[in-house]
């Protein structure tokens, strides 16, 4: 399932005791859905508190044959305003959200603009420094490739390689709304590395850092020398690419 | 000064008990910035809870010398991120933001579409069911003018009163965020007014009341028949109107 959520209200993707989250709404509506049994849902990725998803991909084993289109009506029916399912669809066995995944793309919206609108508050970053966004284009297309981004992930995780591959870093300016767009679609992400990339981002386009930090901070592989990380309420997991399902349903067979 | 904020989070305008309030939230800044002299806050009108406002307008007599734009900085740097201080100016001592208005603008958003947007759901009202905007705009035409709008005031309130003049009433199609715009530009709005105008208006889109509903219910003045109160989400106080500062003086003057 494809699913859109306003994360202002949950305390992130993942399940925590006492907590709201997504997967426990998520789990507790299948729960009832059932009469009772338990269904473990599989995200493609945690989000954090506050942070956003216009596409997050879910899956699931049901324990019953119901129909997808059904089975969007239904569990849209149980879902709070704020949690919209978009998509369904039947998968191979073999399909897993979080390791079927070939590819994320995030969207970090920045808001400009001297105080902070209170209509954008929750749904945008917000730098009211002055920018040269053609510095920040410039910066943006050093991340593109396969670079160690050890200066970009939050201390604290336990993933040991930080190389990842980045395809595509973009930022567009929408002057009408006086906010900045940027997007990064890549293999796969570390744990608050797209709102690490947006903060160094936005200190290169104020003129705080060098025009090409982004390559130094590569080669230094030191957290500490990143510093800021731009609030989660800009960021958006935007979409999440899996490989076709046919693709998906040979590999099944492979590997029986 | 003319003012925005996200009503999400608030109990309406109006200072009440233990709630808050707008009002209540200005009051203490400025509580604050005088070191304990209360100051009184006038709005043009009060919303309810959930309803935003663009340009809501307040004046208040402040104990005190300070420069228009000094007190727009002082006083936002007190503001929750939820208000925010557009423009502040001087004005005659005859000036208040209630009794000086002479005209107002709504706008109220509708979201269309089967299921409710995470995101719009705290800033738009929801219609899931087929419209025919045309014939929403042709019913529109019949709300201008001077009319009793005791068919479109919430019971309970306590002006007899019920002739208002609306200017102007029209709606505007969003195709690309599948949304609709009301505006309504009137000399004044009863309680709760325009969201039974608008769910009103929407009924006679869907074809369950007749073209030309809104004169019908001028002429029964019976609040039962016009039933349905689109939510507070969608609504926004867009704009107050005022004579020219000079007239206000002027009119002043006259009075001593």
């Amino acid at each position: 399932m494809t699913l859109a959520y306003d994360g202002t209200n949950f305390a992130g993707y993942q399940v925590q005791p006492k907590q709201r989250t997504v997967q426990g709404v998520l789990e507790k509506a299948l729960t009832k859905m059932t009469k009772g049994t338990h269904v473990h849902v599989d995200g493609s990725g945690r989000t954090d508190s506050g942070v956003h998803a216009l596409g997050q991909v879910i899956s699931f084993d049901y324990p019953g044959m119901i129909p997808a289109p059904s089975m969007l009506r239904a569990l849209n029916s149980l879902m709070p305003l704020d949690i919209e399912i978009l998509n369904a669809e039947i998968v191979p066995e073999a399909f897993h959200a979080r390791y079927s995944a070939v590819g994320k793309r995030y969207m970090y919206k920045v808001a400009r603009g001297r105080y902070t609108d209170p209509f954008k508050r929750l749904y945008t970053g917000h730098y009211p420094y002055p920018l040269d966004v053609d510095k920040i284009k410039i910066a943006l297309k050093d991340l593109e490739g396969t670079h160690d981004f050890t200066s970009f992930a939050a201390s604290g995780g336990v993933i040991v390689d930080k190389v990842r591959t980045i395809y595509e870093a973009t930022v567009t300016e929408d002057q009408a709304n006086n906010e900045l767009t940027f997007e990064f679609y890549g293999n796969g992400f570390l744990y608050n590395m797209v709102r690490i990339l947006v903060a160094t981002a936005l200190e290169i386009g104020n003129g705080r850092r060098d025009q090409h930090d982004f390559l130094r901070l590569f080669e230094v592989k030191d957290r500490q020398q990143a510093r800021g990380t731009a609030p989660a309420s800009g960021l958006y997991l935007k979409e999440v690419y899996y490989p076709s399902l046919d693709e998906i349903a040979k590999e099944t067979r492979k590997s029986h």
